[in-house]
């Protein structure tokens, strides 16, 4: 791969996640006028909202919009995915022969085995493609460009699921830019790990946000919240039609942790019913230590 | 009751929340060094801990510091019990005859019903005294003096269960204070009220924090946090002696809030386990609209 700054980095998808990308990659260095040292030469974003692309383009976040990928693709020595799981295979099916030859392609999407499975498999008829399959793990209330602002990458996780056939120097390419967009901690692991462990901390965390809103009906109830009430359920204002799909494309793993954490929700509630003060504390206590030894 | 500056505001137990509430009364004005402007005139602390005390005096928090509240309640006008509810009633019925006449005693106890009840009772027989319950909705990780400078009450919720025979002119005094500390919405209702809401907002988000960090044993999983699990979690760190406490205290409406959760949950794993994608959808989206027409 070239120096980034002879690089033209494509965003398919200025929603959300895509637009935060993008203003990551494209925000001006020191000197407040040209970009970071490391940034891409050129960023280009496809979209369908012409809008969407126009706001980008006067802000100087993007240098050109396309709304025909099969116009950006063929630009673009590296392209970020930004699209909606279901969208995601489609999309790479659809304009499979537009990528750049030896074209280093990535996405974001939440849930990796099932769709970077498919996604892959359409590349690879591409076989001058290298396709990493990742998921920064950042986030935001709301769902489109306009509410990408709100997106933090400031020190946060990022997940790559790297295939055996991709090359070492494109995986350390990415890294790069992903550090470049701030990001925090960057793991390694499989697609079936990482699926696993998000069906834990992200999306049984949304299940739980939501059920706890769902069984209240009383809108006044944070006159009497600490900031525990606030904080648990901030995310349950989620972005619902890419939350279903997330939770349906990796449903076996998101159902084995609701039942293990309705496990532990009951022992504790026979706990509390039972009055048993030292297990009970004991229990606690256990929790308590155990969330201490953890970042965060 | 006399204006606040010729007031002596004694705090009884100076732990987390009782350390921040001197940290918050005896702040500096504007000028730096003497206290805003409708400070008490005098803040005095007890506590069993010589050091602690030695600590608060030593930094200027306090202006007395009281190993035994024999010495310390006949001087104050207001009294903060900052107890435990376990201790709470012990320490009124043990001291209730060295609260100063006709002060203004108020507490901070976390379930009220049955604490203040009880205290309420015990102060009464010295019917010249005014106690006024109440709950500030703030907290921080950790337990004691020590960790008390992270507790913030900045535009924080505070919760007032006044009792029918409660002086008006005491009430808007506290009121004063309460604002003082800088919190920001001052709630009045009944300690049943208070009881049931809270075992929602509070100990109910509490067990939830807890079960969460119960159900899994890998302590590198914040390397795939996004963010939602961290903040469901943090409150897991609790201080264990005093929510078991709380639990216990409040348990039956507790219990009832956890089987509403319960139902809540499993209505969202049922509609996941089917796939039903539509109704899914629209219990997410009610959900959404729900939390984002509330506050924090």
């Amino acid at each position: 791969m070239k120096p980034a700054g002879q690089c033209t980095v494509g965003i398919a998808g200025l929603g959300l996640m895509g637009g935060a990308i993008a203003k990551a990659l494209g925000r001006p260095g020191p000197d407040g006028k040209s970009r970071q040292p490391g940034a891409p030469g050129r960023l280009f974003a496809h979209d369908t909202g012409a809008e969407t692309l126009a706001r980008a383009r006067a802000a100087g976040i993007i240098d050109r919009g396309f709304d025909d990928p099969g116009e950006m693709l063929p630009h673009c020595d590296v392209v970020f995915l930004c699209l909606n799981p279901s969208t995601l295979t489609g999309f790479t099916k659809t304009w499979q022969a537009s990528f750049k030859t030896g074209a280093l392609v990535t996405d974001i999407a939440g849930v990796k085995e099932s769709v970077c499975a498919e996604a892959d498999r359409l590349l690879c008829e591409r076989n001058d493609l290298d396709f990493i399959p990742g998921h920064p793990m950042a986030g935001a209330e709301g769902e489109g460009f306009e509410n990408s602002g709100r997106v933090n990458f400031s020190g946060k996780n990022y997940i790559l699921t790297p295939l055996p056939r991709n090359r070492p120097e494109n995986l350390a390419f990415l890294k790069d830019l992903i550090r470049l967009m701030g990001f925090g901690r960057v793991t390694e692991t499989t697609a079936a790990d990482h699926d696993n462990k998000i069906a834990f901390t992200s999306q049984l965390c949304h299940v739980i946000a939501a059920s706890l809103i769902d069984c209240g009906d009383d809108t006044e109830i944070t006159r009497f919240g600490g900031g525990s009430f606030e904080d648990l359920t901030r995310i349950a204002m989620l972005n619902v039609p890419m939350w279903t799909e997330l939770f349906l494309e990796n449903r076996d793993r998101l159902l084995s942790h609701i039942r293990q954490f309705e496990k532990s929700l009951d022992g504790i509630k026979a706990l509390i019913k039972t009055g048993d003060l030292p297990t009970l504390t004991k229990r606690l206590a256990a929790v308590r230590d155990r969330r201490s030894g953890m970042a965060g």
